[in-house]
Protein backbone atom coordinates (compact mmCIF):
# COMPACT_ATOMS: atom_id res chain seq x y z
CA UNK A 1 0.00 0.00 0.00
CA UNK A 2 2.54 2.64 0.92
CA UNK A 3 4.69 4.01 -1.32
CA UNK A 4 7.40 6.65 -1.60
CA UNK A 5 8.73 8.56 1.44
CA UNK A 6 7.33 11.56 0.62
CA UNK A 7 8.77 13.52 3.31
CA UNK A 8 10.28 14.03 6.93
CA UNK A 9 8.72 16.72 9.26
CA UNK A 10 11.36 18.19 12.14
CA UNK A 11 9.67 21.03 14.39
CA UNK A 12 12.48 23.58 15.12
CA UNK A 13 12.80 26.45 17.52
CA UNK A 14 14.41 28.91 14.79
CA UNK A 15 13.01 28.27 11.42
CA UNK A 16 15.81 30.83 10.12
CA UNK A 17 18.64 29.49 12.33
CA UNK A 18 17.50 25.84 10.97
CA UNK A 19 17.00 26.63 6.95
CA UNK A 20 20.63 28.30 7.38
CA UNK A 21 22.24 25.14 9.15
CA UNK A 22 20.70 22.79 6.18
CA UNK A 23 22.18 25.22 3.68
CA UNK A 24 25.26 26.11 4.90
CA UNK A 25 26.82 23.63 7.36
CA UNK A 26 24.71 20.53 5.33
CA UNK A 27 25.01 22.11 2.07
CA UNK A 28 21.72 21.01 1.04
CA UNK A 29 18.88 22.60 -1.60
CA UNK A 30 16.53 25.01 1.16
CA UNK A 31 13.67 26.49 -0.68
CA UNK A 32 11.86 29.88 1.21
CA UNK A 33 9.51 29.74 3.93
CA UNK A 34 6.20 29.66 2.95
CA UNK A 35 3.40 29.83 5.52
CA UNK A 36 0.47 27.46 5.82
CA UNK A 37 -2.05 29.49 7.89
CA UNK A 38 -4.42 26.58 7.27
CA UNK A 39 -2.51 24.13 8.90
CA UNK A 40 -1.00 26.60 11.23
CA UNK A 41 2.95 25.92 10.29
CA UNK A 42 5.47 27.99 8.30
CA UNK A 43 7.40 25.46 6.31
CA UNK A 44 10.22 25.34 4.38
CA UNK A 45 11.69 22.28 2.06
CA UNK A 46 14.99 20.90 1.68
CA UNK A 47 15.18 19.35 -1.61
CA UNK A 48 17.10 15.75 -0.83
CA UNK A 49 17.86 13.66 -4.22
CA UNK A 50 15.59 10.86 -3.66
CA UNK A 51 13.18 12.80 -0.96
CA UNK A 52 12.29 16.03 1.33
CA UNK A 53 12.96 17.22 4.56
CA UNK A 54 10.07 19.78 5.78
CA UNK A 55 10.95 22.02 8.49
CA UNK A 56 8.46 23.16 10.72
CA UNK A 57 7.47 26.34 12.91
CA UNK A 58 4.12 27.33 14.73
CA UNK A 59 2.32 29.71 12.79
CA UNK A 60 -0.61 32.01 14.58
CA UNK A 61 -2.61 31.05 17.84
CA UNK A 62 -3.09 26.94 18.63
CA UNK A 63 -0.80 25.78 15.63
CA UNK A 64 0.00 21.77 16.30
CA UNK A 65 3.73 22.16 16.54
CA UNK A 66 3.19 24.21 19.53
CA UNK A 67 3.01 22.06 22.21
CA UNK A 68 5.32 19.22 20.16
CA UNK A 69 7.61 22.12 20.83
CA UNK A 70 7.21 22.75 24.64
CA UNK A 71 7.70 19.05 24.94
CA UNK A 72 10.89 19.30 22.59
CA UNK A 73 12.37 22.89 23.46
CA UNK A 74 15.16 21.54 20.82
CA UNK A 75 13.11 20.59 18.40
CA UNK A 76 12.43 17.04 16.78
CA UNK A 77 11.53 14.71 14.27
CA UNK A 78 7.25 15.77 13.84
CA UNK A 79 6.07 13.01 11.68
CA UNK A 80 6.88 11.22 8.27
CA UNK A 81 4.86 10.74 5.49
CA UNK A 82 4.39 7.50 3.36
CA UNK A 83 3.07 8.24 -0.83
CA UNK A 84 -0.98 6.24 -1.11
CA UNK A 85 -2.60 5.92 -4.39
CA UNK A 86 -5.92 5.69 -2.89
CA UNK A 87 -6.34 7.01 0.22
CA UNK A 88 -9.94 6.57 1.20
CA UNK A 89 -8.92 2.34 -0.04
CA UNK A 90 -5.69 3.10 2.58
CA UNK A 91 -7.98 4.32 5.48
CA UNK A 92 -10.47 1.54 4.78
CA UNK A 93 -7.80 -0.97 4.89
CA UNK A 94 -6.04 0.60 8.54
CA UNK A 95 -9.11 0.45 9.81
CA UNK A 96 -9.81 -2.76 9.08
CA UNK A 97 -6.42 -4.03 10.71
CA UNK A 98 -7.66 -2.08 13.80
CA UNK A 99 -5.57 1.59 13.32
CA UNK A 100 -6.69 4.57 14.31
CA UNK A 101 -7.06 7.59 11.97
CA UNK A 102 -6.67 10.83 13.66
CA UNK A 103 -9.29 13.63 13.80
CA UNK A 104 -12.76 13.31 11.99
CA UNK A 105 -11.30 10.24 10.28
CA UNK A 106 -11.51 11.40 6.96
CA UNK A 107 -8.82 12.67 4.75
CA UNK A 108 -8.43 16.13 4.77
CA UNK A 109 -6.59 18.54 2.32
CA UNK A 110 -3.03 18.84 3.14
CA UNK A 111 -0.15 21.28 3.16
CA UNK A 112 0.85 20.51 -0.45
CA UNK A 113 -2.66 20.51 -1.80
CA UNK A 114 -3.35 16.74 -1.48
CA UNK A 115 -5.88 14.23 0.49
CA UNK A 116 -3.67 13.20 3.72
CA UNK A 117 -4.70 11.21 6.79
CA UNK A 118 -2.63 11.14 10.23
CA UNK A 119 -2.27 7.92 12.03
CA UNK A 120 -2.24 7.31 15.84
CA UNK A 121 1.28 7.21 17.16
CA UNK A 122 0.74 4.94 19.44
CA UNK A 123 -0.51 2.11 16.97
CA UNK A 124 2.73 3.06 14.93
CA UNK A 125 5.88 2.24 17.31
CA UNK A 126 5.69 5.97 19.08
CA UNK A 127 5.98 7.20 15.14
CA UNK A 128 3.18 9.78 13.50
CA UNK A 129 2.66 8.35 10.63
CA UNK A 130 1.02 10.97 7.33
CA UNK A 131 -0.75 9.02 4.36
CA UNK A 132 -0.37 11.59 1.13
CA UNK A 133 -2.66 10.36 -1.94
CA UNK A 134 -0.33 11.26 -4.62
CA UNK B 1 27.55 18.38 1.54
CA UNK B 2 24.40 15.77 2.05
CA UNK B 3 22.69 13.55 -0.92
CA UNK B 4 20.18 10.89 -0.58
CA UNK B 5 18.06 10.47 2.65
CA UNK B 6 19.56 7.11 3.30
CA UNK B 7 17.02 5.48 5.59
CA UNK B 8 15.32 6.73 8.83
CA UNK B 9 15.46 4.61 11.28
CA UNK B 10 12.29 3.67 14.14
CA UNK B 11 13.34 1.79 17.34
CA UNK B 12 10.48 -0.55 17.99
CA UNK B 13 9.19 -2.21 21.52
CA UNK B 14 8.31 -5.52 19.36
CA UNK B 15 10.09 -6.23 15.80
CA UNK B 16 8.05 -8.95 15.26
CA UNK B 17 4.63 -6.78 15.55
CA UNK B 18 6.30 -3.93 13.83
CA UNK B 19 7.92 -6.17 10.63
CA UNK B 20 4.34 -7.81 10.48
CA UNK B 21 2.55 -4.57 10.34
CA UNK B 22 4.62 -2.43 8.05
CA UNK B 23 4.27 -5.38 5.79
CA UNK B 24 0.33 -6.58 6.54
CA UNK B 25 -0.86 -3.60 7.20
CA UNK B 26 1.14 -1.35 5.40
CA UNK B 27 1.96 -3.81 2.22
CA UNK B 28 5.73 -2.68 2.30
CA UNK B 29 8.36 -4.61 0.95
CA UNK B 30 9.84 -6.13 4.53
CA UNK B 31 13.04 -8.03 5.13
CA UNK B 32 14.76 -10.91 7.38
CA UNK B 33 15.45 -9.45 10.54
CA UNK B 34 19.69 -9.18 10.52
CA UNK B 35 21.17 -9.53 14.18
CA UNK B 36 23.88 -6.66 14.52
CA UNK B 37 26.05 -8.04 17.51
CA UNK B 38 29.18 -5.45 16.49
CA UNK B 39 25.99 -2.25 16.95
CA UNK B 40 24.11 -3.93 19.36
CA UNK B 41 20.57 -3.88 17.26
CA UNK B 42 18.64 -6.54 15.01
CA UNK B 43 17.19 -4.84 12.31
CA UNK B 44 14.60 -5.40 9.72
CA UNK B 45 15.13 -3.38 6.37
CA UNK B 46 11.78 -1.92 4.93
CA UNK B 47 12.72 -1.39 0.80
CA UNK B 48 10.22 1.98 0.02
CA UNK B 49 10.84 2.84 -3.55
CA UNK B 50 12.74 6.22 -2.62
CA UNK B 51 14.25 4.92 0.44
CA UNK B 52 14.69 2.67 3.44
CA UNK B 53 13.13 2.58 6.93
CA UNK B 54 15.11 0.59 9.29
CA UNK B 55 13.42 -1.11 12.16
CA UNK B 56 15.41 -1.38 15.62
CA UNK B 57 15.39 -3.29 18.37
CA UNK B 58 18.21 -3.87 20.98
CA UNK B 59 20.28 -6.64 21.02
CA UNK B 60 22.93 -8.05 23.54
CA UNK B 61 23.74 -6.13 26.82
CA UNK B 62 24.05 -2.22 26.69
CA UNK B 63 22.27 -1.69 23.27
CA UNK B 64 22.53 2.05 22.40
CA UNK B 65 18.59 1.47 21.99
CA UNK B 66 17.62 0.29 25.20
CA UNK B 67 17.86 3.52 26.73
CA UNK B 68 16.04 5.16 23.93
CA UNK B 69 12.83 2.31 24.62
CA UNK B 70 13.22 3.16 28.19
CA UNK B 71 11.95 6.41 27.69
CA UNK B 72 9.87 6.24 24.80
CA UNK B 73 8.17 2.48 25.57
CA UNK B 74 5.81 2.64 22.40
CA UNK B 75 9.33 3.37 20.50
CA UNK B 76 9.72 6.46 18.07
CA UNK B 77 11.70 7.99 15.28
CA UNK B 78 15.22 7.46 16.92
CA UNK B 79 17.54 8.76 13.95
CA UNK B 80 17.69 9.56 10.05
CA UNK B 81 20.73 9.18 7.92
CA UNK B 82 22.28 11.35 5.27
CA UNK B 83 24.80 10.43 2.44
CA UNK B 84 28.13 12.17 2.01
CA UNK B 85 30.41 11.32 -0.88
CA UNK B 86 33.64 11.99 1.72
CA UNK B 87 33.03 11.32 5.30
CA UNK B 88 36.60 12.97 6.39
CA UNK B 89 35.57 16.09 4.47
CA UNK B 90 32.03 16.41 5.93
CA UNK B 91 33.68 15.92 9.79
CA UNK B 92 36.00 18.46 8.77
CA UNK B 93 33.41 21.28 7.77
CA UNK B 94 30.99 20.28 10.29
CA UNK B 95 33.58 20.92 13.34
CA UNK B 96 34.80 23.90 11.86
CA UNK B 97 31.14 25.08 11.74
CA UNK B 98 30.90 24.14 15.32
CA UNK B 99 29.07 20.81 15.00
CA UNK B 100 29.73 17.99 17.54
CA UNK B 101 30.59 14.37 16.28
CA UNK B 102 29.64 12.04 18.47
CA UNK B 103 31.95 9.48 20.75
CA UNK B 104 36.04 9.88 19.45
CA UNK B 105 34.81 12.15 17.25
CA UNK B 106 36.44 9.75 14.29
CA UNK B 107 33.95 7.74 11.29
CA UNK B 108 33.24 3.92 12.36
CA UNK B 109 32.45 1.22 10.42
CA UNK B 110 28.51 1.08 10.36
CA UNK B 111 25.88 -0.96 10.04
CA UNK B 112 26.35 -1.67 6.40
CA UNK B 113 30.19 -1.75 6.38
CA UNK B 114 30.41 2.02 5.71
CA UNK B 115 32.20 4.79 7.38
CA UNK B 116 29.39 6.58 9.51
CA UNK B 117 29.55 8.98 11.74
CA UNK B 118 26.87 10.43 14.26
CA UNK B 119 26.14 14.49 15.13
CA UNK B 120 24.72 15.70 18.46
CA UNK B 121 20.73 16.16 18.51
CA UNK B 122 21.05 19.31 19.84
CA UNK B 123 22.91 20.91 17.36
CA UNK B 124 20.22 19.75 14.70
CA UNK B 125 17.21 20.36 15.95
CA UNK B 126 16.81 17.72 18.67
CA UNK B 127 17.29 15.15 15.79
CA UNK B 128 20.18 12.62 15.75
CA UNK B 129 21.57 12.47 12.05
CA UNK B 130 24.25 9.91 11.18
CA UNK B 131 26.03 10.60 8.31
CA UNK B 132 27.22 7.55 5.94
CA UNK B 133 29.76 7.53 3.11
CA UNK B 134 28.56 5.71 0.02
Amino acid sequence: MIGRLNHVAIAVPDLDAAAAQYRDTLGAKVGAPQDEPDHGVTVVFIELPNTKIELLYPLGEASPIERFLEKNPAGGIHHICYEVKDIQAAKKQLETQGARVLGSGEPKIGAHGKPVLFLHPKDFNGTLVELEQV
